[in-house]
């Protein structure tokens, strides 16, 4: 299989299956001598982690994060920091069904023509479960991001649901405040918005059926420059890390698709100085110009399908590729938008750091 | 600067700028003893090629590739293979005005930040001419998966133009011929829309403006299981390749964004049996499942903005960042997408053979 | 730090510290549908495990390996191989004189400049504990190449000490038997050669002192044309793989460094058939020709310094870096060579299994 | 074949044919707004080009680099820099014998078997030809370590002969000066030695036979921890950089081979201040302990195989593989070492430059 690492300077190790007796990863490359805040770790470990509203899946993880590497008195070594999460709440026993039937919009047929074996227990390593080793990396990306005595700047990275089904909400004039979207069970945060995103989602879990949505983020004070310009275009490589994301079936930038419908002169951002920094009048381009960071907020909106597994009988084929239907019982989230949004803010923050740490080569 | 090269098993390096002696490539891991079509690579370049109609730039480039390793007698001997393309139709002195002011859209104030230096001319590193290098590399991964003798059945990867402007092909019910894109001066199978977006941009030219547009592309023959289902998945592999083309913002699969209106159980693709290979009754994830291809055609949508440079007046800085005003000169196209099609081509294949070396591990 | 993983296509991640939880590994890259023998990987762990008899370290530790992810039924599924061995004898009090000196010959003071923090303890991350995840990956590659159904001949991979201190075995006129060698206290294949090893060993244990030595190691049945032969040529890889084992100060291959005074009538190998195969009548070579295999066995020396951990009273430096002495305490082996063999083979293993994945691409 | 690259954050890409149109290479993650000495970098080539002595082979080529990117007004530009080496004085008649047999002690017959294909011309990929690119790769690396601007001491790595065939330099007391290295036809430092082994070599040459060796070479001012201390300890990343150098068969540091034979109390270095710097007293270690740079001169070793092809006669294999014997015309150099000094030290430039960026990283 390989290619379970992702990043140059900072590099990720994903591993782990949905029902072994852990999921984690190893995070390569953090620089010595960070003073880790765990709590802040628990805590973005809580808004990824299952259970934590009637809207999600009802298996239920504490989803406590053991660090077995890398840290020594509360502060990185420089080594490779080793996370493990274990797998408590596994209900083998409700899979039993899987092993004979292929799920509509999963991978496990797939798995099982490659590789002539797989774990079907919860879908084994397609399981969205393994995010939980890239969401404890992402938020020790995230506090180094955040941290101003690194960066002139504190970058703030923050994902927030903006559609889901056809609630959509429009293109914000200015970011929204990270407790304004936490307060939210589906992580919007527009309320009377967020309301009616609750009732389509609930509406859709008591049909069987599930929903779709697009999550967007933005990156603020990213360095000017940021992103390396040929093959490594900012956009190329946030866009790696994002489509790796289970469930993303699209990602854009700035104006994005509507781009299309624009003409040059309504899409270029004129440059201008302000405080003494470059910037632009206008942006269309969301703060990648080139593949580097033009030093305006960072935009992207990422497509996320409706959940695969849902009630309603399907159509499919058998363990023995013979036609036949799925109802499927087990536990999943009849929408995955909301538990996305630290997963999409994760993957950003790993991207952007691993950048920063190589932008230092040129001082 | 670094990432220069993209790819694992097949590596792609990139080189040059718009006015140096050379732009070029090294391909490095194709296997030997490929007998080499050059009729074939010599018009995948005519296709990409500047001053190829008047829809496009006056730059004229006849874009001869001279093959310096890695071929003997016609084959591939397995070493690298180099790809010199002269740049012979060079007028730095129409981009002397270029020295001293900043273009909006265009990277130049970004490279002078961050490097302290650039090549002003032509856009240096970072004018699209350095995508002559990667489609000249292309046509060897094409003429790779197009082989049935490589493969059981030949891998066939088609972009055409769906939108420019406003004018947009609908979806296809089937994949358009090559021979019928390649008819339209704009690259749009479609006759009639295929004129309307010609004097499309033929009136955005005249105003002095540039337009965007989106480019689709299908993938046909994907083997089952192709892409590595954590941190290499199809989808995120293709994304990073197709995100470092010049102007992309953004790039999706299946029903891409709209994927955010659907239910599960209208996305979801109930699995068949038909001849005896594994497949999908309706296609609605574009071929890729959990990261892997699903033996369905992939299809994605890319979207470009339209051409930054334009000579219409547009506010801007100058190179001592004072505020200044511009109206290019110099030579560029009103629209990138024809041209786009041939790179986007290049890449997709590019990426998808380095998948399909890789599989071959694991028989 | 980073560069805490090694391998192209089969890819070792190493973490751990000496005195934390766990040490261990994550193998990304193993091929799917392989049965794991266990008892295989626990009897080749206790080949390097400390305890093992009195010429070693008295630190005792069981190593039994815990797989945790990648392997379902008691076959690989293709997933990346978790491998978490426990730290359980630790007595970090014992090594608290360690955090107020420095210890020569020891990376101590390097990781206090270079990061500004360390774990002090049983040396950290420079601890050769961390290798006993190499050693259960390196079984995992062992068992794989030495399966007749994975490749036409098993690949078999034989290290033992050739040199403790000025007592030497001559080049062997043929391989060793591996049983010969593990009867062996020291892994010395000669008995009276043995004997006086050991001899050796217990009296510069007793004088508080250590000894250095070399280790031999051969590759049979390596397919022909193994390797790469620009910058992946075999002895580089080797060299890269086994460089990074601790107290390793050289490599060599066929004549070694012997070459030096030899002619090229003298050292070249005259190529012949026998048995349909391609092969030379000398090997002088040890068994590599322009970075590829050439069918004969590889032959290579390894040099290990004594260890630098010693009770004798030496001079050095306290940690405000002022002079100071030290005679150790804590728990190490006055000779490295016996529990590093099996440490030699599996990076031999690692290193040659990824060249084998990657030659399955050209069939 | 791939693995035509190395390095992680200083990437040179190799290419070419020894009877191609080019060799060179590509050099990428240089950093931007350095000035490029081109005297001294057609110096440095000198050094390697053929035809500079009757020592060497009669071959002529000028050398001459041209480089076609990545450089702007004689500064870098940050973009990758790509070096051109003309092969004019080719005379593939001369080679026409060696398509129809395999050389002993050479690859030809590897290559063939490997890729069913071969450039038989000079060798093909297989010569050391190729090493000009690297060289040329290796002078700007040498030029921005030795600029005290760039680092707060110049970086100096010095090579010299320290052995041919048994005429042998002890090992010396203080760094031999470049230009008495220079000043000798086989680039060793004591007058009555080189003229003793300039002897050896034309006895060699009359006879029809070559001649092997040992080149010693210092880094002298590595920045203290450089390197990193798992899998990119400094000796292994010097090793894989170096022993991928045509007929390189050992590389060893500081005591080398010769360590088996210290006790612990004879080899360990004691730590301690000079001029307000850590150091050690003694040097055994050669610079280098745990992996990192001690900041005493790193000190190795590196052996050379007598060059394989000659013309006296011997048994091998015609291209039927059937038994033959050969007697080999064309050029060839009847003892590598002198012009493989400029190739040690590209490559341990390269190699150091290399880590120097990443040390960046955590200033």
């Amino acid at each position: 299989m390989a290619r379970n690492s992702i990043g140059k300077n900072l590099i990720l190790t994903s591993f782990g299956e949905s029902h072994g007796a852990f999921v984690g990863s190893v995070l390569d490359g953090f620089p010595a001598g960070f003073k880790i805040d765990i709590q802040q770790l628990q805590r973005d470990m809580q808004r990824r982690r299952p259970g934590q509203s009637n809207l999600t899946t009802s298996r239920n993880e504490a989803d406590e994060v053991q660090i077995v590497s890398g840290v020594f008195e509360g502060q990185t070594t420089g080594s490779p920091i080793t996370f493990l999460i274990a797998n408590n709440d596994t209900k083998p026993k409700d899979y039993d069904h899987l092993k004979d039937v292929f799920r509509p919009g999963h991978a496990d047929i797939l798995y099982q023509t490659k590789y002539g074996i797989r774990d079907h227990r919860g879908g084994g390593r397609s399981s969205a479960r393994i995010t939980a080793g890239w969401v404890a990396a992402g938020s020790l990306a995230k506090q180094f991001l955040e941290d101003p005595t690194q960066n002139k700047l504190p970058i703030i990275i923050t994902a927030w649901v903006k559609q889901i089904h056809t609630i959509e909400l429009p293109k914000p004039n200015q970011i929204p405040s990270k407790s304004k979207i936490e307060e939210s069970l589906v992580r919007c945060p527009d309320i009377s918005m967020s309301e009616k995103m609750i009732e389509a989602i609930e509406k859709a879990k008591s049909e069987g059926d599930s929903l779709g949505g697009i999550i967007a983020c933005t990156i603020e004070n990213c360095p000017i420059g940021l992103g390396e310009p040929v093959f490594g275009k900012l956009q190329a490589v946030l866009g790696q890390y994002i489509l790796n994301i289970n469930a993303v079936k699209g990602i854009s930038f700035g104006e994005g698709f509507h781009v299309a419908n624009l003409k040059g002169s309504e899409n270029n951002d004129s440059w201008k100085m302000s405080d003494n920094k470059i910037g632009t009048i206008t942006n269309h381009a969301g703060g990648i110009i080139g593949g580097m960071a033009t030093g305006e907020p960072i935009y992207m909106e990422v497509a996320f399908k409706p959940t695969s597994t849902i009630s309603k009988e399907q159509q499919t084929l058998d363990a023995s590729l013979n036609e036949s239907t799925l109802s499927a019982t087990g536990r999943h989230d009849p929408c995955v938008l909301p538990r996305a949004i630290p997963i999409v803010e994760a993957m950003a923050n790993l991207a952007i750091m691993d950048f920063v740490l190589e932008m230092n080569f040129n001082p």
